[in-house]
């Protein structure tokens, strides 16, 4: 009850895409973030966009911001662009408490 | 050159990506569009995402709207969740012309 929202990203890796659910779903309710970060590169972007959505469906977590970007990384000698996403989720307004 | 803007939808799907990008890159120098929608689905998104930021690098474009949304379908019986994208590209800023 005492734990505070220290870091709020998320990055979304190999792992089953509930597991990311989970964790955002974690964010909201035990550490009362405001919002949370998702964030992936690559071809994890479409599993990150299903972590967003299955959040909005789950807990009606609003989109604050969508931000596509790419970074640059040097392999070998040779330059590769890598994609990458940013989803800002904001917390779902509590009318209850 | 009397060639019009008729329909400004690519849909991503499973060819190589720079299909994609050379499908936006004909829309903006040959039909004169003034902006383009790439829409993808599932796992394409990432897909997606590569191609806007492809046509970002290549020739300026910039992002007017990115959404992301879900679509359901039956799939015998079963209702899966479906997740979209939808990237809105405006066309680059041409000081020379």
């Amino acid at each position: 009850m005492s734990s505070e929202c220290v870091d709020n990203n998320v990055y979304v890796g190999r792992k089953f895409f509930m597991r990311y659910v989970l964790s955002v779903l974690m964010m909201f309710t035990l550490f009362r973030c405001k919002d949370v970060v998702i964030r992936a590169r690559g071809s994890n972007i479409s599993k990150a966009v299903l972590v967003a959505e299955s959040c909005r469906y789950l807990i009606d977590a609003k989109y604050t911001s969508i931000d596509i970007g790419s970074a640059y990384i040097d392999l070998g000698g040779r330059r590769r662009i890598l994609t990458t996403i940013k989803i800002v989720l904001s917390a779902p307004s509590k009318s209850g408490e």
